[in-house]
């Protein structure tokens, strides 16, 4: 049940027809998705955030960096078909508003809120339908409705994501539930990924804001290009300590064991936002090993994960493996040709500097099955990394050739 | 005419079946487009090379390198149908004998002809066929037929590229002429872009090597996104002295009337590989001012003119503004958002923080003509730059889908 499967958080979406009021409509349109979801903890929550690296930044994203400072965040307020973003002073004003109103709705100050938006890009909020859209999910709060906030963020997304684990520590059984949204396309320059994992642990103050960036490393990161980031990229991290353990600390086992499982799920998510990239038919996992350090195997993965030409390729199911090794080389990471070592879906395409003779018909069906699996070594050091993402197909042009209209 | 405009060059070509051969054929098929060309200068020329910053470079571009440290090149070999990339040590040994066998046919020493090829990675040349097409190119030298060659170094290219102009130094008239080959994809992974400018300037010796950096970033940089290179990119820039003028020095008032008329020549060509991307039906051409360096000018308007979902807007002619207001954003390029300034076909879109009350079907309307031009001021300093692409179209995916096969 996605944010609301851990102790002491509970859900509440609405349709309040934000992309409608938005694009100038004046009623809301009979066949309405919820578009609007409140999340709220129990108690305040120990929460760290990582956020868009973009110049430009969503009013939303400036509002959370600034709450975020009090540490004691108890609601989430979060819209889908606005971004508000390019939205000026105007827009600062109305995510403040989101946060008041969510606050006064369910009895807190406004810095316990924390804002999300995702959407088109500089039109201004309907704040009547906001407004009202909030009232609805804070009276619609309930621990049964994970899923139904994992539906509320979405856009382009075909399907909702989110994930669940249990995890056993010397301090007790946790529990660890996330939901996000996001599309693995070519350059996700403006699919905005939004993310969010609750836990009922209890924690030291401060350790959330530790792991957040760690976690998002190994996961969204991966999916998601440094540099190429849209105006609202969110992943927030939240523990609420309903679990009743011990407060686990920076450098402990339970600590470790914590993050973790918060990878683990931060992963299977990260995974399905690659899966799900626009017009996708295929999930790509590249595995880079021998690297100079991890984050030049980092560095190496999403090189491949990314480049257009190996998604093209894989999307016709051409075994053309030499872009490939074109996009390890422009990759940055320190690489030998001559120790080299290339698979796809298990077979040695490439080592000692030249490519082998493979049946090329086999790679090929390879490239055909709905999962596919690269592994490089890079012959240099022990860095490793993995990094996702999905093919390219002509659908992926129709969808984005025609968003906003 | 090209690389033959400048006086004392020739240039030959053959159809020698490189890429059928490559492919596994047994015999030339009928249907043969030409697929080799040498280029002879008279005398031995003051040269400067910039090459791919891949780590997997082309045996051909390890091969230049090492000659060009000599600087007494007189003339080129370069084949298209295979890059002699991911090739070895058998790869370094063709790419030789490819210099050797010119030089044996033209009477010069093997250090004396630079090598390029492009094509299919990861295949041995098919030497047969290379020595018998350098035989016939070299018996094919004539200074008409510089045409010719622009059309051999052709792959996915739809139409040759050349440009030429005569500049008026105080040292007299001297020519300057070019060809190059390459489209101007998504991101240009591995569509080398291989481009040669001649001219007949009698310069001090390094006086090219000097100017090719600075040519290259003020025109082919600008469409082949730094980082992405291709393993085989290649530009070259060749004086033979032929205008007889007294040698023009570096710093000297020609020197910059010289580099201005060879950047004018590289932008017309980077602008036609612009144009003839795989699958572009229209040209972008963005400028951007008011950066804080011309270098970060030119990281923002690459960022934009290979963004992916800009690209797509475009070529679906939807005035999504908000999409290069976020490219501009995750350049790297400071900007002021309450300053920057944007249009589109002329009119404003964006100003003062916010979106403008715009005609979107005028927006509309400007996308859909065969040439867009986006101008973009960043409101920092006085940094100014171009960067041309092109839209991104299904025809994209289909062509690179199934290059090798």
């Amino acid at each position: 049940m996605a944010v609301t499967f851990a102790g002491g958080f509970r859900a509440g979406t609405a349709a309040c027809g934000i992309k409608a009021f938005t694009a100038g409509a004046k009623a809301i349109p009979t066949e309405q998705k919820s578009d609007l979801c409140v999340v709220l903890s129990e108690r305040a929550c120990d929460t760290g955030g990582v956020f868009t690296t973009n110049k430009v930044k969503s009013a939303s994203v400036v509002i959370d960096h600034l709450h975020l400072q009090h540490n004691r965040v108890r609601a989430l307020v979060i819209n889908s078909g606005n971004a508000n973003a390019c939205t000026g002073a105007q827009g600062f004003k109305d995510a403040l508003l989101m946060a008041k109103l969510t606050a006064d709705n369910l009895d807190l100050d406004p810095d316990q809120v924390l804002v999300s938006s995702t959407g088109v890009i500089g039109r201004y909020m309907p704040m009547q339908a906001v407004r009202s859209g909030i009232e609805a999910a804070c009276a619609d709060l309930d621990a049964a409705h994970g899923d139904d906030a994992a539906r509320a963020i979405m856009t382009t997304d075909s399907v909702p994501k989110t994930s669940s684990l249990e995890v056993e520590l010397s301090a007790g059984r946790v529990k660890i539930g996330g939901m996000c949204k996001g599309s693995g396309m070519i350059h996700p320059n403006m699919a905005t990924m939004l993310a969010y994992i609750t836990t009922d642990a209890a924690v030291a103050p401060g350790l959330m804001a530790a792991m957040v960036k760690p976690v998002a490393d190994r996961s969204f990161n991966q999916v998601s290009v440094d540099g190429d980031s849209s105006t609202n990229d969110t992943f927030l991290l939240l523990a609420n300590g309903d679990a009743g353990n011990r407060p686990i600390t920076a450098g402990s086992p339970d600590a470790a064991a914590l993050q973790a499982g918060i990878v683990e799920v931060a992963q299977i998510m990260a995974r399905s936002i690659a899966r799900d990239g626009e017009g996708a038919t295929k999930l790509i996992t590249v595995r880079v090993g021998g690297a100079a350090s991890d984050s030049e195997a980092s560095l190496a993965a999403r090189s491949v994960a990314s480049s257009s030409l190996v998604k093209t390729a894989i999307h016709g199911g051409d075994p053309n493996w030499g872009r490939i090794v074109c996009a390890l080389g422009y990759s940055g990471a320190e690489m030998a040709i001559d120790r080299l070592h290339l698979s796809i879906g298990g077979m040695v395409v490439f080592e000692r500097g030249g490519g082998m003779e493979v049946d090329l018909g086999a790679v090929r069906h390879a490239f055909e099955q709905p999962e596919i699996e690269i592994v490089a070594t890079l012959g240099i050091g022990d860095g490793i990394a993995e990094a996702w993402g999905c093919d390219l197909s002509e659908e992926y042009v129709r969808i984005n050739a025609d968003y906003t209209t």
